[in-house]
């Protein structure tokens, strides 16, 4: 499926040894990498960008120019958000402490957190990133269910641990040990009109696989915009696909980490979108504006047979300074108007991507959901990734910053900070109408 | 080995139910913990306590009462050490991006980091906690070698990710699928004369073992003040069990998260008190004095396999923040005389406890090294866990908080933050001679 022959590649990846046209500065950076940093590490675009200030949806780098951020979906609720800033120094100078003490900061944000769930999705457990609780949540899902095998989409990217990276196409053949992995296709594109009845149809043969090969089903694991895929707000077949796999013993895990904490708009989580109740939900980048905090939220059921068997400790997830960083972050994301702001910003992108594609025959598709858009580039006298990565070059030479997703690294992915308004989105727009025009 | 009944158990944990003597606060925050937390998650002491504040080697109870910390090995520089809060408020008001940015500050640190390891040891990837750092080392091992095996202490503790629990059998019976870990005891006390020994002959065997079940040796992975084990600063066997671990074509990966950063004193590392130089070292707690950061160093050549095949990215590991967190710890860390007191602090508190020694045949052994030190309990009328655990929650309600370890749970855990001084060493001292008077 992938057209990636280097398996280390990744999209819109900085070539090494590709240093012509780059300032001193940069390639000094980038030599003190390579003699510091393991070489697995990664930099973005053919002239890789050293910054040195953030503020809001705008990123200023060490050459004084302004960058506006359409990619970093950490900052969500901005870049140095001033509010976040502050409840994170404050509660540093006062106490940072973890769950083995008694500790009112962390309870008030877990129900808070608990609250923009479903009521069934009764329990949260804390970790520092979106990788461990990954990790944890295929921990308890196969202590609950006494199976082993986890089912995911054919270009998921479910993050870096030992398991987690197992269950991430997206990270090439030698991830690691994955009999127990097995890959479902979500359609292509919107136009892919098969593509659900041959992702229910591939849900179907996986589990059937996994029972035949003895692992049995855990979980299916999945992010409801499927980011890594190619981002894909609609997939009708999901819902009879996750009871598929419930009927099967499984589990469905939702992988938030992306869609999370109004990503989306006002839904809030990816999977409400879609009227589905997961048995666990996994979240982190954003949940504290850059602050690493992650959880792991569940069905109180869920976590029993892993509550009987295990003690569980993570000595910063679930501290004070966490608690703190997320609790100021969650309610900048639920103050008066936040994501209806975000709804409407994300229609209005919608338009004006829709507005270009009447113009460019180079957009193919427009696809997504509040401030998570792809754009997919259809192939012309070059590929669909060759030019794509153009794009997503030309708009990082022109101070706007987005990057490229998909199986084929053909979809612009673009994933603001939610703060990002309709002036933001004209000056994209406009940009991007340029880089189309240049690549013609 | 383990006289643990119930595997979720854990040394000084609080029993649910046990509520009796607790004041209506604490009988609150444990009954919102039950409602929002999972079940896995553990407090310390018969009385949990509630803090509200913390500064050096202080944490103020919500009552208004002062405890001496010296239990949390976090906070290296003392809680809320005013160098670092600013760091990372200055930094967290500036910018916080990732390593797919050019940034010079997680540069400088990691030249900073590297220039305190033996130089072979060149090459650093940052991840958020020390579960992802050993995580990742055991990847690397993984693809260095070619091999799957991992051997590990009798009662090690390396982390909570689905790798990580598997070779901490600390954490009991069911951490999960473990046929590729093979356990090794180090000696039960300086009084074991046999157990250098024993441990090098269960090297040898744990090596032959993973060879005929066809896992080959990945790594020992090791962690040299053996924490978990019992605290144990001396074992003469060790540099001859690596030299087998290395012959049968394994790394010695030292996991520092416990004994790194002058935990050990003026050696800094714990691997350095050795003469020994690991393929592989990881690191975590303290680095950031609470600020979540974390990381794996490595010779570049034990890098390069997994380099080739993998691309790596953590997205708040290595971030702007938590290169200036841990800058501003190393600083105090490096700071002049700081590790000198350590040294010196470290000494007069094992002086304070053999002193006790001399009086009290509760005491059988006082070990350690820095400011990390075990002191084993004899069992009397009842056993030695018991007596353990009643001397660490009479020292608790006596403000003083230390807690248990060993696979007997009966060796009291020592490891204020390093900035303990002579003072507090008498407090400690008093206080346990107290509690000793009061058990025996």
């Amino acid at each position: 499926m992938s057209i990636a022959i280097d398996p280390t590649m990744m999209p819109n990846a900085f070539r090494h040894g590709d240093n012509e046209n780059l300032p001193e500065s940069a390639k000094h950076l980038i030599e003190r990498r390579g003699e510091l940093l393991a070489p697995a590490y990664r930099l973005f675009y053919k002239r890789p960008i050293e910054f040195v200030r953030g503020e809001g949806c705008w990123l200023y780098a060490v050459d004084g120019t302004c960058y506006l951020d359409a990619y970093n979906n950490v900052a969500g609720v901005g870049h140095a958000n001033p509010v976040v800033v502050a409840a994170v120094a404050n509660q540093l100078a006062t106490l940072n402490t973890h769950t083995r003490y008694l500790d009112g900061i962390v309870l008030d944000y877990a129900e808070r957190l608990l609250a923009t769930f479903p009521p069934d999705l009764g329990r949260v457990m804390f970790t520092c990133t979106g990788s461990e609780a990954n990790d944890l949540g295929l921990r308890v899902a196969q202590a609950h269910t006494g199976a082993r095998g986890v089912i995911v989409t054919a270009n998921a990217y479910h993050g870096v641990t030992e398991a987690t990276a197992a269950a991430s196409p997206a990270l090439g053949p030698y991830r690691g040990a994955c009999d127990h992995i097995r890959v479902v296709r979500p359609p292509l594109s919107s136009s892919d009109a098969d593509g659900s009845a041959r992702f229910v149809e591939e849900m179907r043969g996986a589990i059937a696989s996994l029972q035949r090969d003895g692992h049995g089903v855990a979980a299916f694991l999945c992010d409801t915009i499927f980011s890594t895929d190619g981002v894909l707000p609609s997939l009708p077949g999901l819902t009879e696909a996750i009871d598929l796999v419930r009927a099967a013993g499984g589990l469905y895990f939702a992988d938030e980490v992306q869609a999370g904490f109004g990503r989306v708009g006002s839904a809030f989580w990816g999977f409400a979108r879609h009227q589905l109740v997961p048995d666990m939900v996994s979240m982190g980048k954003p949940m504290g504006n850059g602050y690493p905090v992650a959880a792991l939220v569940a069905r109180p059921s869920v976590l029993e047979t892993f509550s009987r068997n295990n003690r569980y400790f993570n000595t910063f997830g679930g501290s004070s300074v966490a608690a703190a960083a997320a609790m100021a972050t969650l309610g900048e994301i639920q103050s008066d108007g936040f994501l209806d702001r975000v709804d409407r910003t994300g229609a209005y992108l919608q338009e004006g991507l829709n507005g270009l594609r009447q113009h460019h025959r180079t957009i193919k598709d427009v696809r997504g959901t509040g401030l998570s858009v792809g754009v997919e580039i259809a192939s012309g006298t070059s590929s669909a990734s060759e030019r794509a990565e153009r794009i997503v070059n030309f708009l990082a030479d022109h101070r706007v910053l987005i990057s490229a997703t998909g199986p084929q690294a053909n979809v612009l992915k673009i994933r603001p900070p939610l703060v990002f308004g309709a002036e933001q989105v004209d000056l994209l727009i406009s940009t991007l109408d340029q880089a189309l025009k240049a690549i013609e």
